[in-house]
Order: structure tokens, then C-alpha cells, then sequence
């Protein structure tokens, strides 16, 4: 399966008193592994995408199952895919694992939206070709639990 | 509906440079709707739970919808609700508004576990008293988008 | 001394695993506290400043002592006053007491810029006006130990 | 001059709607270049120093100067050095450039402290003898604005 795949040590930050993470600091890291996916893998960076572009990606929805918390120092291994892509929404699942520990598994949708209005936008193409190397055909995910 | 009501307006550290609110901000809200729930409802502060008694309230899952976008001055009405409790997981049901304006709904289930060892434990009986003030009956659920 | 007071208790999300307020978060209650004086004392939101405005204020430098570590469900008492008001900065104190406990002590400038260009403007007349509450005689700080 | 590199490109979560970085988040960054720093370059990563060594490493001043500001998608170069380590105090300086652009300087002192009582702790001797390599030499500093 294509993934692109991002690194990620449980910091202080991260983590609440009573030694787990923080629920809201994970969908923090998932923000971080699509920005740097828009970077690294789809050569358009958010900087680009809200700057000279006037754009912004805005989940519409989002669902998250939480198998195992996670602790200070876990290493957790960020796998990102596209599930779908429309004229202009993205279906991506986002899932962390700890060795074979699975820790979270996320699925959104993404709105490429004009940044002032907020109106729907179509994919730029070359973004669209290269989404192609992450995605995964719908069918393939019936054995996950989210989906 | 019996609800637990928390009001926010939108500041700096909420949005992002398009403007609109950052999404693990909402969840962040939502962590703060519900720890004041704890302390203000129910007697039951989250500085107890996880302090004196040992214990901590992480989700296991939980999903939420974005049908508006929120920017910065916004005042967003949270409500909280409770759907379902069992032994020791709880249904929560929350959602924002700005006026008549639906910004965000989410549906997540948390579950009371030893700090230590996250085994789950049963509630405690005058919580569970308290927390039937915020409870509607699972069917009368049907009429919204996100279930 | 006129003081702007305003009242956090510790939640999760300040705290790191240790149980003590995780750092930068303290500086996340000095924005807070800041915003919340600008809406409520000055009656000039931070949505207007950075909206209509358009104009924004960032610091220029900041110091903070931290005598003492604040915990999970501490309640911070937060005190703002203002040191003195230049023609386009501002220099602000804001401490932070939990009791007879000093916990936090912050000086800081502020420089109210445009937006875009981020070149420094002046004040608007009424807000001076307003800001003259808060106001302590520079010379007065000479006992405390962060100048 | 010896010193710890960190390299962080601005993301979403760090602006504001303004478009600069949002102050505390700059803090949020120093805290990951120390934590870091702990890990990499000392062998002495937060999760031993919080789970198996029982202790933490608080800030007890903290002084910052923020020469210009930085925006969305800017390559901030961090710089940790070490101006002096005492018994089990540590004064830090770490800097931010992107380019020859300084965006941040920041002085502070940590403190090694026992986790739950928060007392203070002598360094154990090889992180001191680690910690030798990032030292320069205290009169070193007097060309710099912030000391």
C-alpha cells in the first residue's frame, strides 16, 4: 500500500498529567503529517496553498478510534493514504502505530476552498497526478475498522 | 434538551492564517467544555479524577462534522449532551453554534480508566446521578446528521 | 494598584506528564489574558484590530520570572496592568498568583503594527484613553524583582 | 561557536490570522529544540528524565526578543548553546534566523528538579560532560542584544 509515512516522538507537549496524550494534540499531528505531505510528496507547500495561491483545506468531517493511548518518548509511525479524490474534496486516512501497536486511526475529508470565500475549488491537476501515488482503491479498506 | 452550556469566543490562538478556526482547536474547545462540565455539573473536577481518585477520562473514538467555518470573534455556543452511560463508558454529544449557525457536531465516547494501568472502571454512583440531568434518550437522536 | 484581573484554572491542557504547567502554556494564559482586556476594558476586540483595523500587535520582547510551578485545577489569578504607553508600543506587567503564591511574573512590549507591512502605528486616542486605567507610575515597580 | 541545530518550517498551527507566528507558539518550538537537544545530543531523552530518572526540568526565567516576525512556510534555523551549568541550574540561549534574518533570542535557566517534590537535583556527571560541548564561554555574549 502507498503511504506516505512521517515520524513523530511523544514530546511534553503532548501529553497530559496523567501521562497520555492529549486527544486534541493528535489531530494536531495529523495536520502536521498533511502539511508536510503537501510539501514533500505533492510539492505544494501550505505556505504556497494559502499564500500565493489564496486557498485553504479545511476538514469537513473527521472520525478518529483511539485502539491504545500513547506515552512520553512512544515513537509513532504516521501512515497517510487517499482513499478518494473528487473535483474537489479529498478522503484521507491517517493511521499511527507504535511497532504493531495500533495507537490512532483517522479518517477525514478535505475541501480545497478559496480562502476568502470558502467556496469550493477544483484540484489544481499536477496536484491531482501526484495524489495518484497515495491513493488506495476504496474496496481495498473493508477489512479496517474505520472506514 | 437537557444541556451543559459553555460559551467561547474565537481568539488568536484559535485560528489559522486563512483566518478560520485551526480543526485541533475545536477539539481542544471541546476538552474544555468537558472538563468544566466535570467541575461545574457534576462536582467532579478533573483535578480529582486524575489527582485524589487515580483515574483518567480518555475517547476512544470520536467523530465531528464542520458544516460552517469559524473565524476569529466569533462567539460559538457549545452544548453538551449525554447519550448513552454504561458501566464505565459515556456517549457525549456536542456541538457548536454562532446564531442559528451550526459550526461543529461531534459524537465521542470517553471511558473511565486507572491512570496507571488504563484498565476501565465503573463509575461513581453520584456521578452517574449527576450526569442523567444531561441525558436524552438514544432515539431522539435521529433527526441529526451526525449520530 | 488598577489591575485588569482575570481567573484560569489549570486544565489538562496546560499541564505536561510531570503535572506541572507545561512552559509555553503560560504563555498561551498571557495572550488569553491580553485578548480578554482588549475586549472587555479597552472595547476594542482583537477580531476588530486584526478585522476592520487591520492592524495587529505583537510582542517585541517578553520576560517572565516562575517562582513556582502551578498544577492541575490550580486557580490562577491573573493581574494586568500597564507600565507605560509609547506613541505605537506599550509595555505591559502580568502576574500570576494562586493564593499568597506568586507563580508567574511577566514584563512585556507590545508594538501595534500594521498588518501587512507590519510598520509600526500609533494608538487610537481612545484607546489611550482607556488604557490610562490601567496605568501604574514606571517608578512604582522598583520593589518587585522583575523590572 | 558550539551549538545544537534544529530546523523547523512555520506550519498552520503556529500563525495567527494575521499571519505571523503567534507568540507562545515560538516558546512551544524552544521547548522541542531542547527536547530534542535532551535526546540527541545528550543521550537523555524526556521520557527517561520524567519516567525512570523522576524528575523534570522547569523553567525558572525565561527572556525573549523577537527582532522581526516570522510567517507561514519561513525556515526558522534554531541555535541552542549553553552559557553556564551549575549545581543543577542550566542557562540556555537559543536563537532563531531564517537566512541572516534574526526572528528570535532567547536567554533562560533551567533547573533540574525531583518530579514530585521539586526539589532541586545535582546533573548526573556524564550529562554535565555532554553538556560541555554546546558551553561557550559566558564573557563571550557581550556583543550580543539579549543576555
Amino acid at each position: 500500500m502507498p503511504a506516505y509515512r512521517f515520524v513523530h516522538d511523544v514530546m511534553l507537549r503532548d501529553c497530559e498529567p496523567s501521562g497520555i496524550v492529549y486527544l486534541p494534540r493528535y489531530f494536531d499531528m495529523v495536520h502536521v503529517v498533511i502539511e508536510n505531505w503537501l510539501d514533500e510528496a505533492l510539492d505544494w507547500p501550505m505556505g504556497q496553498v494559502q499564500g500565493r495561491d489564496g486557498l485553504c483545506l479545511p476538514f469537513v468531517d473527521i472520525k478518529a478510534e483511539f485502539p491504545a493511548p500513547s506515552r512520553l518518548g512512544d515513537r509513532l509511525t504516521w501512515d497517510l493514504t487517499v482513499r478518494d479524490i473528487g473535483r474537489s474534496s479529498m478522503q484521507l486516512r491517517i493511521m499511527a502505530t507504535t511497532g504493531a501497536d495500533s495507537r490512532v486511526s483517522v479518517a477525514g475529508t478535505l475541501v480545497l476552498s478559496e480562502a476568502i470565500a470558502l467556496r469550493t475549488r477544483r484540484w489544481p491537476e499536477q496536484v491531482v497526478e501526484r495524489v495518484k501515488d497515495y491513493m488506495i482503491s476504496p474496496g481495498s479498506l473493508a477489512e479496517t475498522a474505520l472506514q
